[in-house]
């Protein structure tokens, strides 16, 4: 079963949600949002592999770690990153996250802050601060509140990103919530990509740390753009224990398990299906790879490269500059045990060209999703891995990012 | 001293230049390439590190070992990379350097051949065969035939790209010629860059090699334009003897070595300043680091960014990207001890902004060529790498090549 992407969302049972228009987008739309949780919620996060780290992720990882796991609020902003922005900078996280816990009656520690947005600006602390009392007084646990605060984490994105699915358990209805932004800057070890996952099933954070990091690799870290990788990301993933169910019940883990890794495999296909000026999504399927890894690093090879990228948002079989960044890639693979497919059509039989229908191949380019398949001839291992092409809208979005 | 770009040109004796058209460019224009160089000549070779490698980069290689780095002719074609293209690819490259061997009764193995142009498709040895006895017949020891070789060399190339240089010595004047194409699918490890210097100085293969290995680092391995690593590069540097000249004699070695590094350092430049649709040729320098191959690493992940490329496509001076892209680089960069300066003008201090004339990082950015200083704070190593911008134009044309 697919997860559910609009309302009716399977809303979990513990969570408030609200967003506000703070002025750090210069559009005016909503820039801040709310999501508290009810007390006794528990937390697992996973950060950014940048070595850069902007000011919320420092901070969030400390709170995390003073709490034990636990979290009451959580606070997003969108049009500034709050990073490279110094000591100054995770003062006016800190100060932000007093100034909501106080207002939340909850300790400052177990307010969880995020950011997203231009980097090496100074967070506009007073603007914030300012909108924390339209945001506590605004927060609703209602399908359209989980809504607004999707749309005012938002940079580039071009819509939001929710998914839901809940499953029946003789202990409660269990319902999990997806909601996140990423369009740009979004490649393996993660891009500039916000997630936060909220579900009333009852859990430890060592049972949570487990379950997310057991569906990564499948879903965020299997998803490229451009290939950057941001200073802020965050997938957080929250438990408030309302549902009744527990993950310590016979079979809960795996059922749960099942449920995040759609929400989670929904939320990937629909960031990279708004991929900055992104026309096509690509689903790379690397078979006959020695291991895992291995599959996916070609993929990332591919993903990375700027001819094949270029050449899908003309929609060209041209496939010798996949080949080529095969050859280009970490792992050693021969060339000339490679076959290639763009659809169901072969188009490279080991490394050499293979007779195919070129308008065929053309038209199944032009498709907004289409599959291509590489078959290194080395084991039984594969990879599927999502990516777009790289059209001049994305280079025209980017180009006028900041100024 | 500055190596000459164009004519009149310091032209080495014993080569022969001419080009011709073989129908291989749809345009028409001149696609293959001959020099001829004169008995006794000697050459050293480096090719792409690309795992997937054109018939002609498997040939070359072997031939040059079989006899033991001679080479009477050079041939090249564009338009077509002759890769992908199994055992038919090799033996049409086989008998197209018999061809012209017969013609120029030399041996086969003494025929060098290149190509560049689009990968997969089989190369038409019927009209590469009928081209030789024209190309045979206008061979000619000037400029202007080693210009016309120049320009049918050429790809997505806008303008031909030549350097030369010569020295007076006791024994002779020596000349060096270099002869480049390349523009778009140049990173480190060599782009779909050719390069041939030709040289009227004497000696052996090792010593070539020596030499020629010598300037890479600081030349072709130290510019990006997209990336990407072709499957054909190729830098062949031949030694006709012809000057009277010898590597073997006392300092010239040294004074060879610096004609050969700024020729190819000239060669290097035009490569760049002609690198697809580039509007910006800018110049990163990489100051305090603990070694040089940190240093180039770290412009190597800068050069890759698309975020940081096309900030500079729209001559954004959103110094953020830089230090996101250094904080997902290979070396544990410690992104608080970075400033980085556009221009003179320091932007970021230990990783934090620095109040900055935006309108004056604007105007510098907005020149044809800049640098870009980043101080690492680790140790007293730096290099200097040369990459360019990433403009809708590259898009535009890559997203057409073979359609």
């Amino acid at each position: 079963m697919k997860p559910r992407r609009s309302t009716p969302l399977d809303l979990p049972l513990g969570f408030s949600f609200s967003a506000a228009a703070a002025g750090m987008k210069a559009s005016g739309r909503p820039d801040v949002a709310l999501a508290e949780a009810w007390p006794g919620t528990t937390a697992a996060a996973v950060f950014t592999k940048n070595r850069v780290v902007a000011a919320p992720v420092t901070v969030g990882r400390e709170f995390l770690a003073k709490t034990r796991g636990r979290v009451r609020a959580l606070l997003v902003n969108s049009g500034n990153a709050n990073c490279a922005t110094g000591g100054a900078g995770i003062r006016v996280c800190r100060r932000v996250c007093f100034e909501l816990a106080r207002r939340l009656r909850v300790r400052s520690e177990e307010v969880f802050p995020s950011s997203t947005g231009i980097i090496g600006v100074p967070l506009p602390a007073r603007n914030l601060v300012e909108s924390l009392s339209e945001l506590v007084a605004a927060r609703a646990p209602t399908a359209g509140a989980a809504a607004r605060f999707a749309e005012a984490i938002m940079t580039t994105d071009t819509r939001p990103k929710l998914a839901s699915q809940s499953f029946r358990s003789p202990h409660g209805r269990v319902s999990l919530l997806g909601i996140a932004k990423g369009s740009g800057m979004i490649h393996p070890q993660l891009g500039t990509m916000l997630v936060f996952l909220f579900s009333d099933i009852s859990g430890t954070p060592p049972q949570l740390r487990a379950l997310l990091g057991s569906v990564l690799d499948e879903t965020f870290h299997s998803i490229s753009v451009d290939g950057d990788t941001s200073t802020n990301d965050t997938v957080l993933l929250l438990a408030s224990g309302r549902s009744g169910a527990s993950l310590d019940q016979r079979g809960m883990q795996n059922r749960f398990r099942a449920v995040l890794l759609n929400v989670c495999r929904s939320l990937s296909e629909q960031i990279v299906g708004d991929g900055e000026g992104a026309q096509h999504r690509v689903c790379l399927r690397i078979e006959q790879a020695r291991n895992r890894q291995e599959a996916i690093e070609v993929a990332r090879a591919i993903a990375r490269s700027l001819l094949v990228k270029t050449a899908w948002a003309g929609a060209d079989p041209n496939w010798g500059r996949i080949l080529s960044a095969v050859g280009a890639a970490k792992p050693a693979i021969d060339g000339s045990r490679v076959d290639i497919l763009i659809g169901d059509q072969r188009v490279c039989h080991r490394g050499t060209y293979h007779r195919f229908d070129t308008a065929k191949a053309h038209a199944e380019m032009r498709k907004p999703s289409y599959e291509i398949r590489l078959q290194l001839g080395r084991g039984r291992s594969q990879a599927v891995f999502l990516t777009t092409d790289l059209s001049i809208e994305y280079v025209r979005l980017n180009a006028q990012y900041s100024t």
